[in-house]
């Protein structure tokens, strides 16, 4: 695409995103049943519905006397009502008895109400006069420290919904309602390959001219942050016919497919020439006006997401935030949870003058300080080639594509990786 | 303690706290030896050392020639400097040459400068004369579009230090410098003891006046996401000998006791006594101001923490992030990063008017909304011994101890799940 002027214009971030939903017509991984002592953080595949009342019966939420609430109107210190304690109520049994006026029984937290009692006093209202009978000082109202029999969820109710991801909570409500296995989507496998012929792995002796492979590692990691599980399908030469057989191998057991390095110009021409010879549509954009990570390349080959990344870490991880996460998502088959998505990000003031003015959304690393009572986000300049100014940041702050950068104190949001 | 009134003062959720803080001299986990596949978010017990230097030579960071800076000096468009190109450079290869003056060499992103060469001029920074000759337009400064040997990390360099919780780009910067494998810390292990003899699984069938056990699976969904392991150690009746031998067992293979349930006044008294009996210094705190989760108990018997929680889901979920967290996380042997802790808040207007006044610091349960062009917080009102409400809620508002409420349209700092 050319602009007015005839320059060759580049995708903005917003558009590059645009694309890649209008094309997210992706199939899910396939479902499994598991154990839910080992379903935490993984989405349901279908519905929960519960198939018993939580609690089953009507339980007290205090230490008390389980009452007839009408017996107690009208007490008070001065004129307490009078109860006969002829019965005992023992914890995770069943009352053999009935409540009959001028009853009440004790009870302790969680104890199941005897028939016709429909409140609960709590201890420190009552007084004991004898051992079977107690002064009540305040009168309960029907329902007074009581959960009703399915009070929490009813048999029937869904529970949770498909594309739910389970929280600790969610555990807790189906152990609850005694279900013990969930349908969940397995997780997506991203394939993660890795090209250079410079580059080699991080075990075994190097050569001069070699570098050990980084990015795989970094993309791994931040697949399995997401929710995905990475296979590192290894390290291959820049070689069409080679990388074609990688990847066509890779569609056999992948969701998602990566292919890391590559930031020479022949390099980049290879990887474009691949995702288009694979399948419709192919390559969907190429190039964002983003600064580090501008040459990415997206496309869709045999109903697959691929991905094609510049060689530096800093524009790996870029992209991997700004494009491959929302991908990772969709095939996760978690719901959008609008608040699931929000990241952690501290305010904070910039430590010196940043002059940006590519035209384009520059990310930026910072290290976060505190000093004069305030917290500093610091700049960590440096090549994005260098994996270690993103050892030392803490996160990034973004500069939108028209500034021209941002002044020594100014406010930033530091993204927190 | 008794406050000038006669009244029972309830320790704040600060000082108990502070009392958390100060016991705090837990003997952490072994460390363990692991793959850096495997590594993700576990926790360094070494400071690792670089080996090798980062990259291990100069590369180019750019496609271009590689140069002599000063053949370059002076370089225009109209008059550029001449440059023979009588060598080429294999991605990949050391150069088997070195430059001398008047040459250049071609050379891509990644590759290795010959010797005599210190800088490197973009490839849209020439002109090819020949396939032998350039014309260079622009002067190159030495060390331009270079990354030096060492630049990254040297070998030597503290790259990680011990107590760092490690992250995907702290993968890449092991595996870049030929680490494959760490000593990390083991997760700390957190028994879960449920006790009420009410309490059954979450399998089988019940009978009448049983309830199927939600604490544990909400504990050990908790400990999981802290980065414990949790061993859940099964429900047991309400009786002195069974829950000590059960505590003991716990101590041979845990470095944290969670005791679950137990919130009428006989299971409590029976969790102090329990925590007083098994060793020096015993329980530190019995009761906080906190709402739910007040009669929380927290003790250290033989070298270990014990907490012994109230039986309501939500007073449990209360007393795992304000007390549990803490202990938890020093466990693992993550040093003080205090970005890492930051949690995830979401600012939003409260929905309707809030009485709180009960001299308790309250933690509220609220559901997020967006409307009206903004966020709201929905309290989720209910007793706190219902699960539900909590899978209902986004996160939780927190009352100071000392306000009385909230108006409808305060802003609030909702804490995410």
């Amino acid at each position: 695409m050319k602009d007015m002027l005839g320059r060759e214009e580049v995708l903005s971030v917003e558009d590059a995103k645009g694309l890649i939903l209008k094309s997210a017509d992706f199939i899910l991984p396939h479902e499994i049943e598991i154990r839910i002592e080992n379903s935490l953080n993984r989405i349901l595949s279908r519905d929960i519905v519960s198939r018993e009342n939580l609690p089953p019966f009507a339980r007290s939420t205090v230490d008390g006397f389980s009452v007839r609430a009408s017996d107690t109107f009208g007490a008070v210190e001065t004129a307490p009502a009078y109860l006969n304690i002829p019965h005992e109520i023992l914890m995770g049994e069943e009352p053999s008895f009935s409540l009959t006026s001028g009853e009440a029984a004790r009870i302790s937290t969680g104890g199941m109400l005897p028939e016709n009692a429909d409140a609960v006093v709590m201890l420190e209202h009552c007084c004991t006069v004898s051992e079977k009978l107690i002064e009540v000082l305040r009168p309960a109202a029907p329902g007074e420290n009581v959960i009703q029999a399915g009070e929490d969820c009813k048999s029937g109710d869904i529970i949770l919904r498909k594309g739910h991801r389970l929280r600790p909570q969610d555990l807790g409500v189906l152990a609850g309602t005694g279900i013990t296995n969930v349908w969940i989507y397995e997780k997506p496998v991203a394939a993660i390959i890795s090209t250079g012929d410079e580059v080699v792995p991080p075990f075994g002796p190097i050569t001069t001219g070699k570098i050990r492979d980084i990015n795989s590692y970094v993309l791994a990691g931040m697949v399995e942050t997401a929710g995905g599980t990475p296979v590192n399908k290894g390290i291959f030469p820049d070689n069409y016919d080679v990388l074609k057989e990688v990847i066509e191998d890779s569609f056999k057991e992948s969701d998602l497919i990566i292919i890391s390095g590559g930031s020479s110009v022949g390099a980049k021409d290879l990887t474009a020439k691949l995702i288009n010879s694979l399948g419709e549509p192919g390559i969907l954009f190429h190039g964002v006006s983003v600064k580090p990570g501008k040459p990415i390349i997206y496309g869709i080959a045999n109903g697959r997401p691929v991905f094609g990344l510049p060689g530096h870490p800093a524009a790996i991880t870029v992209c991997f935030e700004l494009f491959i996460l929302p991908v990772l998502r969709m095939l996760t088959g978690e719901k959008n949870n609008l608040y699931s998505r929000i990241k952690k990000t501290v305010r904070a003031r910039l430590s010196k003058n940043i002059s940006t003015g590519s035209g384009r959304e520059e990310h930026i690393r910072v290290m976060l300080e505190q000093r004069d009572g305030g917290i500093w986000a610091v700049p960590v300049l440096g090549k994005s080639g260098l994996i270690t100014t993103l050892v030392k940041a803490d996160g990034t702050i973004v500069i939108p594509l028209h500034k021209t950068g941002l002044q020594q104190g100014a406010e930033v949001d530091v993204e927190l990786f």
